[in-house]
């Protein structure tokens, strides 16, 4: 409810709404309000919310739509990895953080949340454009690329770089992703027709539907990549399959559960994190770095369409959301990073989510409507 | 997954899907696969399901149909409440149980797990029928004079009865009831058409819904009675200003979790119950007490219906499920119930609601669909 409040406080005044609700979560975190605390029920609600969008977004895409940009959309994703790394490295590495600490914020900076973009580009209904297609099939790209960057600095903080299990990391992810972008969609138009009519359990067709869904999702946190990749994977390859009712449906759980995700983010900020004058400093550094390093990075692999569309991809990259936290929280497991560079890291996720739909408005303001 | 599975399997052998799905806790919980536990995360869902299930039978029914039937769903609904308490008390007397624990039994045995008997109604489509009406009635009754029994057998563990405490438990309960479905879909009407067009925000009426859905929710628990009378009470608020989109969505969230809430009930039986001899015989005797009193008990009160609609009646409250088990783990906690004592109620709530689907597609074989 009050995600839903403040979104309709910053749609009156027409400012982008999903701010409204992630800056819910601030003000009902434990920041300012305090009615509520991360929980692992809300931070169950938030997967669930963000699984569905990304199952959703999924089935209005076409595969073969995204094959056509994915040279494109791999240029995007190396680029935007390469920029932003190098950047976060480099900031770290003049503070005179340790190697390690630098490898980490590095990291961090590499991972895009496509949840937040998606969303917005779904409301501004222009998710059908060129732009819009290549910034997914980037992300899909960009969830690889920071799992084996993650995979690198996880390995370096055990004490050596184990070679072997980063390849075999690298072939499962690859592998998975692979087979279900290319063959899923495939199989589906050949098994769910035969499949569907033989069920007799009722909204059998929803049914299958979500099988598919938590199937690939649970196979895609095995191959090492994220659930929510699978999820979009899953939505992909259902796309022309699926009728109206189950799009009615998923449209309900994602509604129900898509606040938990937006109001979640805003409730990891740490206000302690801009108390300090030094790690404000650092804050407002790297968060600059990581929306600029996004544009240039991805702007620079899309720039052959022209600077109107590369400037939408950049903008549509630079969301790092829950993807920049979970890099922070396995820093502070290995014990790699300090309190006050986690806190930047959980900064810099929140505020890049936090801006990303202003900038996305900006950047594709008239642009046509699907 | 393995509840939807289950379910397809029951429904080819012509058995009740339902069931299949309750069973597919029995064998994927700590009994027999043990691959899942009962946790925070797997309650809120289950919760969630039964709410939005509730909600969604509230919203096919309108006030005014449920006034009519009023005075015989209360005389079911008191009926329904003394039989099984005398029966539950009497059975734990003669097995020379103590004064307290023959308390909670007869406690256990008077709440309907109203869920169960709707969702059942709600798939062979007799929702309309008169004693599908007084079934839901009668069990809001029933919630109340449930509520008021707990409170009595509380007190009463605790060292004595606090009247003053009781009175004020009665006022709230049956007050918040008879606001919400008296004036409920009266407000709706008048306020709905007036906030709903000046919303900007995307899925505006579902976004009302669900905020009267939770709000009507949170407010149930405040004034004592359960969760899921509110969200049915909420639901029926609603009955005649939402659209069907509104449906829709809801339909999608209830698909989803519900699974959780049958499986979960699986998941709480304990078959160490049936091991010890004399255990296996009181739970015997206590289920058979438990299906007979509400037969008898809710059959009498809508005796005059004829014998047909009576049966119906006393099959649709059968069902104990969850609310038998919070009794069970209330009177734990007074530590004044022994363990056999509280299996026998699990096994209670679980078997008369896996024995419901049967007795009521029985009940209601050829009745009218609407």
């Amino acid at each position: 409810m009050a995600a839903k409040a403040l979104a309709e406080v910053f749609e009156r005044l027409r400012l982008p709404g999903i701010v409204g609700e992630i800056l819910a979560g601030v003000l009902i975190g434990p920041q300012v309000l305090h009615w509520l605390e991360p929980n692992a029920v809300l931070s169950a609600f938030s997967d669930l919310g963000l699984i569905f969008l990304l199952f959703r977004i999924g089935l209005e895409v076409k595969p073969s739509s995204l094959k056509r940009v994915g040279g494109t959309a791999l240029a995007v994703a190396i680029c935007g990895v390469i920029v932003p790394f190098a950047m976060g490295w480099g900031i770290l590495t003049a503070w005179r953080a340790p190697p390690i600490e630098a490898l980490f914020m590095g990291v961090s900076m590499v991972a895009t949340s496509v949840g937040i973009t998606a969303e917005v580009l779904k409301r501004m209904g222009v998710l059908s454009l060129r732009s819009s297609r290549i910034i997914l099939a980037a992300a899909v790209f960009d969830d690889i690329l920071g799992l084996l960057a993650l995979s690198v600095a996880s390995s370096v903080a055990r004490g050596g770089l184990n070679i072997a299990g980063i390849a075999l990391t690298a072939v499962l992810a690859v592998g998975f992703t692979a087979i279900v972008a290319n063959w899923g969609s495939r199989l589906m138009q050949r098994f769910v027709p035969r499949i569907h009519p033989n069920l007799n359990i009722p909204e059998k067709e929803f049914a299958i539907a979500m099988a598919v869904l938590f199937g690939l999702s649970v196979l895609a946190v095995w191959a090492g990549i994220a659930a929510i990749t699978g999820a979009f994977l899953a939505g992909m390859a259902m796309s022309e399959t699926v009728e109206k009712r189950v799009h009615d449906l998923t449209a309900g759980v994602t509604e129900v559960f898509l606040p938990f995700f937006l109001a979640g983010i805003g409730m990891h900020l740490d206000l302690i994190t801009f108390r300090k004058r030094e790690t404000l400093l650092l804050t407002g550094a790297i968060v600059l770095a990581a929306i600029v390093s996004k544009l240039i990075g991805c702007g620079l692999g899309a720039l052959r369409l022209g600077r109107r569309e590369a400037l939408q991809v950049g903008t549509g990259m630079i969301p790092r959301g829950e993807v920049g936290m979970v890099v922070a929280q396995m820093g502070a497991g290995f014990g790699v990073i300090s309190q006050p560079v986690y806190g930047v890291i959980v900064a810099m996720s929140v505020i890049t989510t936090l801006v990303a739909p202003w900038i996305l408005s900006y950047s594709f303001r008239g642009a046509r409507r699907n």
